[in-house]
């Protein structure tokens, strides 16, 4: 509740305007509970970065690739609405005034991508001549500059769209043909996967509900 | 001058944090020399953000997307040392408290590597199925956070390589095959270009020197 609240005052005004005062207002809860978590604006900060990476993990699929698109989807569509994402976003693309290390998170996602990459090409699925790392980076640099022209576009609606058309661009330089045509880059994916990740998390909610 | 004291001042503080006072004093004008040509901090940003598209000017080449390519990597190498170049991505990436528009800067970019494009295409250099207008804010919206990416990780001393990887996964899906095997997309590129032009630059002021 309190990073919502605090991942939610980073996204409307950024790290420097952002006050704990607001932060506590938001989340409705007392200054003490507050520092007993998190003992400055910047741990809050910090803390938002982290649970961003956490946030998205998708259903295997039996094409590794696939797995890596879906990932990107849910995210997309999920920095329309998600205070953790949205925030998250803002505190790792400005620079402001603050020490936080804009890096950690770059190299978080890179690390991410960089793992389900090296998984693909152990399979087989991604050419040879590719070098995961360099490629995992254009992603992970790349995407943050899209999802910031989306939002100063149309405040994310059309950032799906734009990571379709990203992954239309440079699948046929990195996937090996037999796996290019199989893969699903339709910008509604991300839409469909979070209602089906929901859905589950509800009906293992109404589970628990009924078990207890 | 007091664009480019400006355009520092902007890099180094972002909008929010500059200060017209430290305008001043890089530049050393006064007060009044400085409002008599900008009005306020919000003109000074508005017109460093405008100087950036202008300064990207390369030479003429008988492929039409080297050229691109050649602007693309020009702009990657002025981006470490130019002030202008500077200031103006950090002001068209954060969102700051102002009213700056962002999308102005983005949309700049976008017509200005629309037009080398469509005449790429023109010439029969570009795939058929190519969207003109979804790869020119791909380049736009990539580039950005790749910048981004490449400021916090060296100050963006690996730019340079950065857009040649990206290129690199871009263009077999762009560029017809007869020309993709003519681009020249080395990393060295923009250095050498800035050079070449530097020197013609300084050439031409000392020719006007000796006519004057």
């Amino acid at each position: 509740m309190i990073l919502e609240a605090a991942a939610s005052v980073f996204d409307e005004q950024g790290y420097d305007r952002a006050t704990i005062a607001e932060v506590l207002e938001r989340a409705g809860v007392t200054k003490g509970a507050l520092y007993f978590h998190f003992a400055s604006k910047e741990q809050l900060a910090l803390a938002v970065l982290e649970e961003q990476v956490i946030d998205i993990a998708v259903e295997p699929q039996p094409i590794k690739l696939q797995e890596f698109v879906d990932s990107g989807q849910v995210l997309a569509y999920r920095l329309r609405s998600d205070p953790i994402q949205r925030g998250a976003a803002r505190l790792a693309v400005e620079q402001g005034s603050n020490h936080l290390d804009r890096k950690q998170s770059m190299l978080s996602w890179s690390v991410f991508v960089e793992g389900l990459l090296n998984e693909a090409k152990a399979r087989g699925e991604v050419m040879e001549s590719i070098v995961v790392r360099e490629t995992a980076e254009l992603f992970v640099g790349a995407f943050a500059g899209l999802q910031m022209m989306s939002q100063a576009f149309t405040n994310r609606a059309d950032l799906s769209r734009r990571l379709t058309v990203f992954f239309e661009h440079t699948f046929p330089s990195i996937a090996v043909p037999a796996i290019l045509a199989k893969l699903n880059l339709d910008s509604e994916r991300g839409a469909q996967l979070d209602a089906a990740m929901q859905g589950k998390t509800s009906a293992t909610a109404g589970m628990d509900a009924a078990a207890s």
